[in-house]
């Protein structure tokens, strides 16, 4: 197969790109390394089956030319930013939806029909239904982030009944592992490497967040594509648990055996728009037949572990 | 109150138009004219209290320097055409999703805080639960029209959680009366017009739809906005009843006194994306207190009405 990666240089588009290819596919990666990292694509670029197009998504000439031949699309690309979304609120609408339509616009051009998109759990919003199936009531977006998702997850649908697309959805709760770059895991490590005498913590710490580890996160999606058959396809992918802040920041010192002193900014919300409590009901793609091989705890201690043996993934992101 | 009303001089926007400026309010109207009719705005331009602008949502600065001391904005402006999103997909993202980004950053520039969207039923795309609540199961899109209207939706949404905006997001079904420029009942008489022996059907006929009448659709908006006072508003508009289409056919013959040869061109969708049922439940503005005067056929008669004495809206449309 030929695979199209759109974020090939992204944490979850690399290892992406790394393990298609170790299956012995072709990959063409497609990334402005406005956030992915070179170093990510150090083990695909000694493949003869990589191909890497440097370019941005708002550049459709360029998309276009790059998606010949191709069998499949992963859309990986995005501004994974949910905090500082009201920041900067064009970003989403330009990184999430209008790249998201660049990429349906290049696949159509190109007479390719089947994509995966990488979607959030952040699309339900405060759902009143927890553990968050799929079919969770009509949600209200809370982040300009979700709402970007929920703008392309939109088109991709309507792709597949207007264009006859075939389409996998992942809606993901955060993901870590090898290659993590931004989130709460990262940056209380970050902090404890700074100065482990001293923990700051957005919220009050009791913020209930669901995790996956990436390898489990990349056997899910193979796993659906493989094994789900309909027109569209929309899964939730996590695990069957969830951790308080407070815990993770207990299993991530314990790790590092540091003693800091905590200081809670207070409140439920870590920020504006960030969701007290996430939790995604994941029977679906359980049964199909997958499930993940790390809990929570073990994943994140794969993430400690490749943060201190890689300290200048430290050093690339604010 | 001084009211802000993008696509003034649409069907929906210069019926709200009139009915503002009636009721002493006033108003700032804006429109490119690409669907909406000058003729519209006759009985608005008479009022001192109209100041009509005549550009683009596409274009930010003319959208942001008109957008000065407004109180209310309503955001009417829509490509409506359902139909036919296939044939122009960019249509729908740009004058419908990314022009209600353009909307939401020219009120956040002016500090205008309120603002009612008209929204569509179509986004619960082909619902399995009729009639369709606010809160049915996370719809699947199957138009252009609806995952752009969906996006929109959700950025507003976002807004409200990040900039401390209020909505009113109305999801209507098909609005009919007056001014009534598009749609079966259009297509139908403008047919009978031109030949009253014939009349050809996309689909079987038997596609149930649900319809309002424009002063209804009004009278709820305005209700909603005096009534409801939560950060976001959501409201499905229609009558509590559906019709065939072969129901509103034998009205429409019935008041012209034809009796057409029908064909059917077959199927249960009209075209591609064509929901054959569609029934909203209206329970949640109900029980708010509104409710509509007029019944689905008195509507189409109205309409009826309305065509047979302003024949010139019928050349005005492909």
């Amino acid at each position: 197969m030929r695979y199209f990666i759109t974020g090939c240089a992204g944490f979850i588009g690399s290892s992406l790109t790394d393990k298609l290819l170790q299956a012995g596919h072709e990959v063409v990666g497609y990334d402005n390394f406005s956030t992915g990292q070179v170093e990510f694509l150090n083990e695909a670029k000694k493949s003869p089956h990589f191909t890497l197009v440097q370019a941005d998504l708002m550049d459709r000439d360029t998309l276009t030319k790059a998606m010949k031949n191709i069998d499949f699309v992963f859309h990986m690309a995005a501004n994974a930013d949910v905090r500082f979304g009201t920041n900067h609120p064009h970003k989403d609408l330009e990184q999430n939806a209008i790249a998201t339509f660049h990429v349906l616009e290049a696949m159509r051009a190109n007479n390719v029909s089947r994509i995966a998109f990488s979607s959030t759990g952040s699309i339900y919003g405060e759902s009143q239904v927890i553990p968050t199936p799929e079919s969770a009531p009509f949600p209200v977006q809370t982040s300009l982030y979700g709402a970007s998702k929920l703008a392309a997850e939109g088109m991709i649908q309507a792709y597949c009944e207007g264009f006859n697309f075939q389409s996998y959805i992942f809606r993901f709760v955060s993901i870590l592992g090898e290659r993590y770059t931004h989130g709460h895991v990262f940056d209380f490590y970050k902090q404890l490497l700074e100065d482990p005498s001293k923990l700051t913590i957005l919220g009050n710490g009791k913020q209930r967040k669901s995790y996956l580890y990436i390898q489990d996160c990349l056997d899910a999606m193979m796993f659906a594509i493989e094994h789900a058959k309909d027109k569209i396809n929309i899964f939730n992918l996590g695990t069957n648990e969830y951790c308080e802040v407070n815990n993770s920041i207990d299993w991530i010192c314990n790790y590092l055996n540091v003693t800091p002193e905590k200081t809670y900014t207070g409140g439920e919300r870590g920020w504006i728009g960030d969701n007290p409590f996430i939790f995604l009901d994941t029977a679906r793609i359980r049964e199909l037949g997958w499930k993940p091989k790390l809990s929570i705890q073990e994943g994140i201690m794969q993430t400690i572990k490749y943060l201190k043996e890689n300290t200048w993934v430290l050093e690339q992101r604010a």
